[in-house]
């Protein structure tokens, strides 16, 4: 065995000096006596590039910082290289360059790895060096690793996240607190939990470059983030969260990764639904789509999807409260994993911070330190290329608020939208009256374009004031 | 890089063919090419030793059953050996056959690695070769390799786990549906939840081998199952359960492992609690135990705890329905952890089955093959002996419930046997009226040395019928 309790100091070098940087080199500076007793590891800190070399930086002698980033990359006493500098570019071409000199990368980007993750575990592959990046998603939870090694011979169905901490602390505000959805982006910003400008943020983009990577991670396909279809949480009403809540629901903005080659789950199927029940609810359909939605509806088998096709995406959605995912509040992240053989998993802590996400990093160094020391590296398995499903196949039950004028006859004009596009309606309920009617609508297992072109149709429609949220349910209405 | 995808298939020899082990031959044989792709790893079954080699295993042909385990742990052609028979005698020899011979193992056998696991790793470390266990503690969760691996360099506080999957049925039930204990354990026998036999699980004894196991990987000491203080959930009662529930908490076995050099958590003083107002609860205490009081309570220092001094125990608590824990039901596991820079985790899973087991053992056989091709092997760091902090110093809130004949000054006579213990009582209500009456209590932190003496005394006054359920409260009291 070649990993030595008492082998020479690995150097590294850090590449940025943010929250996170700065937090892992006082880490590494400050207690490597105690890293190296529980980790088997001695790290030495070479340098740290950052782009202002001129400033002070608390706890970093100034000797150790550079402006220099491909200079410390290239310096031959540096032997891992840690990549927290974000963005893409200048990020690449430093990576890319670690990698070509036989050097391990730790990585936090989350950005870089949606767009050339397949690219960087080539090169990582052909130089036989770790590629390591358990801190780009989900922050501090152990979360990359258990999918590549513990579940790396499982075969999982679905993967679904809570990712992003900005969102779901908004959401939680909301739900708790009953906020406005711009109170709580205030008090986040405010908090400094949410950036001056949150459209990465509320806008999902932030979500989808995880939720990319969590579909590589799962599937072993690469998915980028444009490829992730992606719905922001602007759209979300307090009215909409009170409504979840009385029906057992708390809303939070989900990452999606699934198989739809798979069965359709009877926890999606609607509660005691036959075919011919479900025959019912499309017969406004045109046949087409008639056929369509009959076969997706028939246990075991979803007709439109071909096998090996993946379904990546970022959206709002109703969660059971008795749902694990329903108690991640606040800033907290969790991912859930379902596999065939290891059932429902659940990963719950800390998504962002400075500290808590230095851990990751100081995580993947350790292993990485391991490896460079055995000559070895942690497997990378092969990537496909990704078929995605055509989100408008995808099949869900769906919660609709709109806003109406109260007046007779509207309500049979909108129930007649939904049946023209073939969705059947679970329930409906009229909240307040006359110039504040709105109408709230649970719908049966629909297919998202049906679902979608009602939304279009209703617009036509003079009564119809305003369309609010619309929000997919997980599993069975109740 | 070493380990080739089209390497030479891994052959290996699982010891035991109950539930786990038969699901672990079907899912080497069934799904062999799925693995192989998923993992980059071919296993080929060499054998599998049972006790009765006669009996037919569904889904396995009868040539690979053998009845001599020694001899498949021998023989050449098995290159890792999977332990799964359970106990600790035979599986010690065998284990320690294996691993002498530098075979990797893999085993879920807590007993085992509760009792031998230090002498077990040593011989690992000095064969070069893995000693893997993912599954013998929390089943399906990938648990044990995030501690090992991912958290290696992080200083941890804290593991509190819900590890028993048959005791937490047992109060879910008794708390979602009001059934008595005693209905709650025939329910889970009939279930297959429950052995007939149920002490190892009522009486907490498989979850303390968990909570050693885990206390050694957290603070890479030795702690064997009989270290572990303990005790079951029997004596809780359904007027415990809801009494909690009115305060807002859970009632949960917990196995607990925590430093105790540590400061006392804000959130584990009473709120509010000034050195002073700790000073007034220990009055009547003995001068000895007085100093202990204070010193506990002084902010940012438990003066009774010497540096390095660990507590690992398992036992019912009252869990705040907003902490993470709360919502683990029915027959689920997690494990919660607290550390400097990682902050709080937590991973949640299916604790027990074949299939969730199995599929945690190939993890395990993924990594160990990995490894065989590198000629690697996981670091395991070396313990150092424990030091086990006194119980009876340990500083908790309580929760107490007991039965009294209701007459003037009942409430008096027991709430000076608490005084004179120098607890301090947080809040009390009577339940009931006559032959009928209940006393419920609810401390202020207080030490359990403390505690358990009043308890003792209690047993002594005249009209003290019984003591009820005695549970701790994790976290701040309302």
């Amino acid at each position: 065995m070649s990993k030595s309790r008492t082998g020479d100091p690995v150097a590294v070098g850090i590449l940025g000096c943010g929250n996170v940087g700065g937090s892992l080199a006082r880490m590494l500076l400050e207690d490597a006596a105690g890293v190296a007793e529980r980790s088997g590891v001695r790290f030495e800190l070479a340098g740290v590039a950052v782009a202002d070399p001129t400033r002070e930086r608390a706890g970093i002698p100034a000797g150790l910082i550079t402006g220099d980033a491909m200079g410390l990359v290239r310096d031959r006493s540096v032997e891992v290289v840690v990549e927290l500098i974000g963005g893409i570019d200048t990020a690449l071409e430093l990576v890319s360059a670690a990698l070509a000199a036989g050097k391990p990368v730790v990585t936090a980007n989350k950005a870089l790895l949606a767009e050339h993750g397949r690219g960087l575990e080539a090169l990582a592959r052909a130089s036989g060096v770790d590629l390591l990046y358990e801190a780009a998603v989900a922050g501090a939870i152990p979360l990359v690793r258990p999918l590549r090694e513990s579940l790396a011979g499982e075969s999982i169905h679905r993967v679904t996240g809570i990712v992003n901490g900005t969102t779901n602390f908004v959401l939680t505000m909301m739900s708790e607190l009953g906020s406005s959805y711009e109170e709580a982006l205030t008090e986040a910003k405010r908090l400094g939990m949410a950036e001056a400008d949150p459209t990465a943020d509320v806008e999902g983009f932030d979500a989808a470059a995880k939720a990319a990577i969590l579909a590589g991670l799962a599937f072993h396909c690469d998915v980028k983030a444009a490829d992730v279809q992606r719905e922001g949480i602007a759209s979300v009403r307090p009215l909409d969260i009170e409504f979840a809540r009385r029906l057992g629901y708390v809303v939070k903005l989900l990452a999606v990764a699934e198989r739809v080659d798979r069965p359709v789950p009877k926890a999606h199927m609607p509660a005691g639904a036959a075919p011919g029940e479900q025959a019912t609810a499309s017969a406004g359909a045109a046949p087409g789509e008639q056929a369509t939605a009959s076969a997706g509806a028939a246990p075991g088998e979803q007709a439109t999807a071909s096998a090996g096709e993946i379904s990546v995406r970022v959206h709002p959605a109703m969660v059971p409260a008795s749902h694990p995912l329903a108690s991640v509040r606040g800033p907290f992240n969790a991912v859930f994993v379902e596999g065939a053989g290891c059932g429902d998993l659940m990963f719950y802590g800390q998504g962002a911070g400075g500290l808590p996400t230095a851990s990751a990093v100081l995580g993947d160094l350790v292993d990485a330190a391991h490896h460079l020391r055995s000559a070895g590296a942690s497997y990378i398995p092969e990537r496909s290329p990704a078929v995605i499903h055509p989100p408008e196949d995808l099949w869900s039950a769906w919660y609709l608020s709109i806003d109406v004028v109260d007046r007779p006859g509207v309500l049979a004009a909108v129930a007649t939208v939904f049946g023209d596009h073939g969705i059947s309606i679970r329930s409906m309920e009229q909240v307040g009256l006359a110039d504040e009617a709105r109408l709230v609508f649970l719908t049966h297992m629909a297919r998202q374009g049906s679902f979608m072109g009602t939304l279009e149709a209703l617009k036509g429609i003079d009564a119809v004031e305003q369309i609010g949220g619309a929000l997919r349910v997980l599993g069975d209405v109740p």
